[in-house]
């Protein structure tokens, strides 16, 4: 029983610094020692579980590997068959979910992105509602607003490429045009946690796509707190000049849900206008041999090219696999 | 190897009293000792088939849970992706599938609810095919007429809550309203498997609500066995005054597959007319300080109160967490 | 680490015919020593991703089972909810999918029938893609063109009821209608990997059934280099007449597919109307006291009656049981 036991990691801003330190030091450790008994005993026989909302590839597959790793179980569960309660339908509340599920597992996480909610906000909100009634940690795998467990990955990728010493680095999150109109979940978790981690922020997109205030707000908040540069433009090259750390990924405009719905295609059609914005060589070359980062699925063609997606300086997969890491170190600080 | 390896667990009518009490009491220390070593390698390295006709959410995840604590895995599947022969559809038969999965699992779990079949009835009699042409224990994970680890969980709370001498209690089983058309099968297992533990046996409803013959037959008869009163009344008072357990429940009309195919619209609106058949506070003065109890999901707000869902005297986490322990009991008997 | 390790299994004919002896002697000593430490911890901690395009009954359980009986689990992933690009869809690459799977996985098995590619051959081709961009060995599941892991079961159930030495042996692969107008995948697996194994290979089938050419010509010539006899006939009793080994199963014309997408209906009409290509007793006379072999599910009363393939020489069961041990002993030989 550690000190953080109980506790839920439904964002990262709701943990101490210091901890989610501890959390990349635990899961870099598991990563040099993957099988070792101290880490493969730790859920045996327990179960965590799985709540898909929406599906997903690498938070599915890094999850389940993750509990497997650690001698358990994940189950996998989508809560479109489970009769539950919504604003439209009759069924079972979070109260009685929860409650039996705590009974069962050892944690419970839980994936909701914005086409399967009301309102942007709702999914964090429903997320603190399962927390409310759950006794045993909950966990984002993604939701409407944070993404913890990607932002953490990339936060162990950076370590490793660029040094413990994050503190300085440039980082600029790019907006790419592309087919797929991408949530906020994983780019807001970048703003917060890179900033946190006393980085310098640049943000770059076409006018129209601006994100959260409040996330926007809190990245700024974090960037004067430790004397770093925050820039917002809509000008490429004084985002890619001499930056560290490249993250060229699609979002959708703040509007995207304006009536009501998601307009998909409405979204796909704006974003591919902007020939431009895609993340490439040339660009690349305007970095001070930066790495390139990604949350996957990328895009290619649209967000980024080839030539950079599989180049030297991509460092996707390795980030990819810290999903497991990460993942697996939240669970052993939380779970037991 | 046990005397009841290899048995099946289709109703609890099948078994000996004494084997349930057994079980019961094997469940009970698995409770207590929940990964002890005496139960983590009962199913070390084993399957069991989980085969769902019908989705559900406590089956599924208190089944599988189980299967990972006793050291194995279930597998989730779904007969619609299995290209079954069917009334209407060519395929593989109940023979060759029961065969095949007797050489990879160690037991097999069904699920088939009414609205899988042509006629009530028809669920139990597949679940007995299965039996047949299967060398593996075959369990009913709920079927059309019975539930019994529902059954088995709810005596299981009763023990815990009221004592173990469940001889002389009065169980109150009441119809409640509800959006949801709810199957027989848990309140007849409770109407079956509460009188062979000798209880008086209440049951409450409007007009029309009628359950199987057979089963209201079977029940009485147990009653008189063991020397208990039996009653069917429309009455809520009679029903609820002196009673020592309140099961709250909505369930379909005998009419509701009149039509060929279940008439879920019409019953809901049928049932949704009986404002008054709601379990709430005052009526649950009139018992003798009853415990609340349900299979879940409850449909608060229709079947129940959230004050009586909710209160003190309501056991249906700890009941619903019994699914896993009782479960775990039968596997342990009869697998191996 | 044995010489195979890290080797794919999407064709047999990839393989050396000693590595796949090798393959069914370590198998048929997994079925006698099913839980032995030797083989329980195998994939211990561990993860098989199973990518099913299509769905399956014996693949999914076998295999799940398989890596259960290992150590390790078995993940059921289905391409469909992976967002993953085809022609048609924007998505992630193959090259992506593979990479962040090695990071995560032992291995990764790919199921991809006729149905969900645009061509013959091109399952085939996306498994060798996938095993391009895997670190991690790569094990088809069933594809358009074979079916390794049916083939080796039907050997290792051959090896059982004929004995060790099936050189010489006569196999008659015959044609039956059915309801299901199935896959070449099974039996063309059969084709290339009897003829290796020695057998006098006959095919029978009424006319335009004819099979993939390249895959006749090679079961031709492993005939003509073991010095065995080749038949292609359409009649059925020059087919039986002295075999060892009767393999009756419906497959599709080769122009299933000419109108772009498959025409299930056109093949099922125009298969039910020979009536007599039925595997019966009466024909099962005419063998040298036949094995019954089919890869199952068995569409009983079109491709074979009930009383040859529930009869005593109907080792169909076994077979089934098999793919079981050969994919524990393909896991365990590409693998660790």
């Amino acid at each position: 029983m550690g000190k953080l036991t109980g506790k839920d990691l439904i964002t990262t801003i709701d943990w101490e610094k210091d901890d989610l330190i501890k959390l990349l030091e635990l899961a870099e450790d598991m990563q040099k020692n993957r099988y070792h008994k101290k880490y493969t005993e730790v859920l045996k026989y327990k179960t965590f579980m799985m709540f898909f909302y929406n599906p997903s590839v690498r938070t599915r597959q890094s999850f389940e590997t993750a509990a497997t790793e650690l001698g358990g179980h994940a189950q996998f569960l989508e809560p479109k068959s489970m009769r539950l309660k919504t604003a439209k339908t009759a069924g079972e509340t979070v109260e009685d979910a929860a409650n039996v599920m705590s009974r069962y597992g050892a944690g419970l996480g839980i994936r909701i992105l914005e086409d399967q909610i009301s309102a942007y906000g709702e999914g964090e909100k429903l997320l603190r509602e399962y927390a409310h009634y759950s006794s045993i940690p909950v966990m984002s795998m993604a939701h409407d607003k944070f993404h913890p467990m990607q932002g953490l990955a990339d936060i162990m990728g950076l370590r490793k490429h660029l040094g413990k010493k994050l503190e300085g680095k440039t980082f600029t999150l790019v907006w790419g045009k592309g087919a797929l109109a991408r949530s906020w979940s994983s780019i807001q978790e970048a703003l917060v946690l890179y900033s946190r981690f006393g980085m310098n922020v640049r943000i770059a997109s076409p006018e129209g796509y601006d994100l959260d205030p409040e996330v926007i707000d809190y990245t700024k908040s974090q960037c004067e707190k430790n004397g770093k540069k925050f820039l917002i433009t809509h000008d490429q090259k004084e985002a890619y000049e001499g930056s560290n750390i490249i993250y060229s990924r699609n979002w959708m405009t703040p509007n995207a849900y304006a009536n009501g719905s998601l307009d998909k295609q409405g979204e796909i059609e704006k974003s591919l206008k902007y020939n431009d914005w895609i993340c490439d060589m040339e660009k690349m070359k305007l970095t001070d041999d930066a790495v390139f980062v990604h949350p996957m699925p990328v895009d290619r063609g649209n967000e980024v090219t080839d030539e950079v997606a599989s180049g030297k300086r991509s460092i996707i997969y390795d980030i990819a696999e810290n999903r497991l890491h990460v993942q697996k170190a939240a669970m052993m600080m939380t779970m037991v």
